[in-house]
């Protein structure tokens, strides 16, 4: 079996991106990241999923990018952004953390390195997204030409290392559809900035409403939320209701 | 004054590295890492150097590559090589840490976007080296490409990031010979990948020849050996010998 490192954060994109992965026959080895999230209930998700689909390790790496701050998402003194109109947002939101993605991904170049592996899977996508500069496809092209001169891999007989986005040009509506057929449990995932101390979404910010529009399109309703048939805002489901 | 992100190993390369950029007028924020190196007395070198060169920040990050392992630097199981023929020496050394500067330099983007720094040091060679994948030009370009896709950097208004390398194309006694035109105290760097409890080179390690060959053939002696004048192995010293 072939195997790949695979960026698991606990939400909707990463878990399709896992099933996808593994319906092409990958072994796989998930990281997450403990880097002073302020949803670091995240990782509990991630957590489910990896147990779910039985990967064959997760590691969860823990560094402190809240040191740095700059981000909504890892400085409490900023404010995470409600309800923007997605449709016209422009520009790099707050919520963007400098240079995350090339950290995850360097990590798990690291990992794949050591595991002899050509393959790593990232859920980033550029059409239904946050407009972070670290999502689109020309950073990953360039992502990975790099890594192959970083490393072993790119040397002579050291192969290629690919950086797999099967997401990358896919709206959140075709998202969902695609791992609804692949059976993914999307109750199992958490998506939102901004969830309160129960795991429970805030239905506001940009990632809520990505969330909310692509189940929308598919008019379907997130399992995340059908405790509350009444209540469209996801709530991460605890070991103890799955 | 303008920003720069500068990586700090507490070596001799990075202490350079440090003397060059600030005599180019950079104010310096200096980032080490507690990574699970073996040597991670090289941090406290790092403090020191810091400190003398008055800095404006000195982060030390810590995250733990030791769980990755594949490295002699890392894996305490893996022996560091001794006494290699460092001119007939090929491929890439058991020494090698795979993706370190690749994950030291994207803390470093991550670091320098938050500051608003245009400006990042990296003191890596490619003439009197190890080998390594990760201090090769060809590397560095292609990493600063992608930094340039990765961030706000290569956006509308966002301006470019720059990596800075001027040691890449410096033969070790120049690398020294430029560091003691600046003043640089090299018995206060410190760059054996083995050293002993009390932070004394083992003097057989390639870092230890490459080392020693640098002052040997500027006909100097190194001064972190000064106390031990028969003796050409390093020795850090410690902030009571300063």
């Amino acid at each position: 079996m072939k195997k790949a490192a695979l960026l698991l954060s606990g939400g909707l994109d990463s878990a399709t991106t896992l099933a996808i992965a593994k319906a092409q026959g990958f072994e796989i080895y998930a990281l997450s990241f403990a880097y002073g999230q302020r949803h670091k209930r995240e990782l509990t998700a991630a957590q489910h999923i990896a147990a779910h689909y039985g990967v064959r390790e997760h590691r969860v790496l823990t560094f402190d990018l809240a040191a740095f701050g700059g981000s909504a998402l890892t400085e409490n003194g900023i404010a995470v952004p409600k309800d923007r109109d997605m449709d016209k947002a422009g520009g790099i939101p707050i919520t963007y953390v400098p240079a995350r993605n090339t950290i995850f991904l360097s990590f798990a170049l690291a990992w794949a390195e050591v595991l002899k592996a050509y393959d790593i899977f990232i859920g980033v996508n550029a059409l239904d997204y946050s407009g972070y500069p670290d999502c689109r496809p020309e950073f990953i092209r360039a992502f990975e030409e790099m890594a192959n001169l970083a490393t072993a891999y790119g040397t002579e007989g050291g192969g290629r290392i690919t950086i797999h986005t099967p997401l990358i040009q896919l709206s959140k509506a075709e998202i969902i559809r695609k791992g609804m057929e692949l059976g993914v449990d999307y109750g199992m995932t958490m998506s939102c900035y901004d969830p309160d101390e129960e795991g429970r979404a805030c239905g506001h910010c940009d990632s809520c409403q990505l969330r909310m529009k692509g189940f929308r399109e598919n008019g379907i309703q997130d399992p995340a939320s059908r405790e509350a048939a009444q209540d469209p805002v996801p709530r991460l489901r605890l070991p103890q209701d799955l």
